[in-house]
């Protein structure tokens, strides 16, 4: 990973949302990110299986890294999100990639799989790329 | 609130997730709920604005609350996010409308606002209706 | 209707797509706009109902107008819609109202509705406002 | 192509709004199926580029037809619209894939590409599978 990944890779490592709920972001490259959380009790909503918000966190996680690593500020504008399978147990996996990029829009598909391959939910994201570098060279990390 | 709600509004306090993410719910009736959170540090996503995934997954709370207190079970199939405005502190709250009920599909509307009453996000939801009653009479919580 | 909504309302007659499958635009002011459609054989999908692409036109063309009426091109980059009910004949009213505008984003919720008042399929859209005034001083419409 | 698609083919046939906008279904397989449309005057919007309508329509149409190859009326519940390049002329062509299928729900992708093979649109949509066959053993199409 070149050095420029790896400040992106470190700036991704001060998501205090995706690390509290202990995603980690394992790949990433200019239009591609995978994300992984292993499932614990504190995943699951009232019926015992994985939140829909976790898995949604899980593929904008990975979403936003993949519209990231292209060098510009992209928050996120339009998330559509399909869910296809319960989960309980086992890891979960978002694999981010760009399908399309113009100067001001990225639009990504996420996939979201489980240990035995089945994907879990579709995740069709558009972002809005800013004129502005990213990570920013003030950086919004103290370090 | 009738005893038909309060078993309920016990049953989402089972919400792992959204209790683990310090997500409340504070009002719930058939096709209505609203839900709350106090932003804090570990909310924040790499660029120190409230996390996508922490407001879908207040969103998605209060939808599946709004839904569900219909009687049955629910799950989530897609879920449409539109991000207005960033957060950075105080309270957001979620109120999820049901716009359309079928026999099979319940579809809502919910707005995220901010301290300032202004909208940050809209998520336009559908859940498929299954035909069993929730919460069910066995229950998932152990009490 | 003041001479730059006349304007725009002239422009709209001339959006081919609408105008050959029956839509008209009846209403328009900034942020909001009204398209109506008589049901007619040739809006039918092969099992007889209204095709979705028929319900998504009349919804997309209210969209378009509310989101161009405040005086910018703003093309469509995201639309979530919901499919409620089926109709067979009569007439179907599209209502599209901004529901948010920033310098750069509009967001809209478009109600479409039958005869009885009844809600046919909810549209939620995300437009990118461009920096060209809307309609061109040039024209794209020869006059 | 086996009699039984034959019948699917000769059923689509009958989508009306398709037909009389100039879309052709041209592939079809359960999980698979292939819409083309040569762009007229006719397609445009205000502008003078192809209508997000008619885009819709070529997409929903391929979804429909993908679905249904399965053999159970499926009528679709959410549509989630991607806009991605404009287009003026010549040939779109959609093709729709089964993400996805459980019993009662089905998950597509269909991608919307122009004559040089660019993605123009994408869009990923939930249909309802109901318990019934389709074509209806006693047909909706009069012939």
């Amino acid at each position: 990973m070149s050095s420029d990944l790896d400040a992106l890779r470190c700036h991704f490592e001060n998501d205090r949302f995706a690390d509290a709920n202990g995603m980690r972001l394992v790949e990433l490259r200019p239009g591609f990110a995978k994300t992984v959380l292993t499932i614990e009790d504190r995943h699951l909503n009232s019926i015992g299986t994985v939140h829909g918000g976790a898995i949604f966190t899980l593929a904008d996680f990975a979403f936003g890294a993949a519209v990231k690593a292209g060098g510009k500020v992209a928050p996120a504008i339009s998330m559509n999100l399909s869910f296809l399978k319960a989960s309980r147990s086992g890891v979960l996996c978002a694999e981010a990639t760009e399908i399309s990029r113009s100067r001001k829009l990225s639009v990504c598909s996420v996939r979201v799989t489980n240990d035995a391959g089945e994907l879990v939910a579709l995740l069709q994201g558009t972002a809005y790329i800013k004129d502005e570098p990213f990570p920013s060279p003030s950086g919004s990390k103290s370090s």
